[in-house]
């Protein structure tokens, strides 16, 4: 089965001059989603993690059936003011402006070793911060799984210090 | 086991006299949220469905784990400005203002049976916005799948012309 042929590039979105990579003809095949999820579920259970993070919102379309099919702990990362209890932020760099990203105090453990897992990897920004948070918690990155790396938009060596799995390349 | 004991009441949230179901302590347990996935799933195979929808975010959170536990097609349901192609929309009455919901188009094809998963009902108005996208794709709703259900905000018949499913009641 040829993953790629579940992902459409869409031109000039979400501007013009981007390409976007739509995954959701991936997630409408059940047999192409099952390959997915499976493939990263090989990746997780290598990694020996305890905890499974991921970031809104299509992070969750992955990270969830991950958790399930590993039967290992799902830990949220979410935009400012989604997540209700007492949280730790931090605040990275887009190409225009800032972002901000959060996580429940406490959901992670010290020494629990995480394995980030996310769609598409794009110039990195996104893990970069998420690697932040769960270290400030003391988790330790056990490993991190993309479904996409779009290779021309961040440096080749990029998160090559932690077990890394890039299903599709771009 | 009992899942409420997963769910935390976060009085005072998103506003002021709000009390919001905090479901990250269930996927933070893998046990709990296997559990939980497991009651899910048992349900969309006895409607016989063709396809899980969900609406972002915390509707991801489920229904990506049920999807890959039943085998079934999974379809989004988004914000506007988030699916890349071609969408249909609907507009929804909130207690102030309105919320949109998208579809991409051709997503549900016309007699797909599909269930519908979310982590909550509280007045019932996104359930009812995407039952009328489901519907305008002529996709034929096989059941719900609601994790909590808050019963005093909505009356006691909404949604029975439709297989049910509410797993924690309060």
């Amino acid at each position: 089965m040829n993953l790629k042929d579940y992902i459409l590039n869409v031109e000039n979105f979400p501007i013009d001059g981007v390409g976007f990579k739509d995954v959701t003809p991936l997630l409408n095949d059940a047999k192409a989603f099952e390959f997915a999820i499976n493939q990263m579920a090989e990746f997780v259970i290598k990694t020996k993690a305890d905890v499974i993070v991921a970031p809104e919102a299509r992070g969750f379309l992955f990270a969830s059936a991950v958790a399930y099919a590993t039967k290992k702990r799902f830990v949220l990362i979410r935009k400012p003011g989604k997540l209700p209890r007492q949280v730790i932020s931090v605040k990275y760099d887009l190409e225009y402006g800032t972002n901000i990203l959060e996580l429940h105090k406490n959901d992670i453990k010290p020494s629990d070793k995480v394995v980030i897992v996310d769609d598409v990897l794009a110039t990195g920004g996104t893990t970069e911060a998420i690697i932040e948070l769960v270290e400030k918690e003391q988790g330790i990155i056990a490993g991190i799984s993309f479904l996409i790396d779009l290779e021309s938009l961040h440096q080749k060596e990029l998160f090559k210090q932690y077990p890394l799995q890039k299903i599709l390349k771009y």
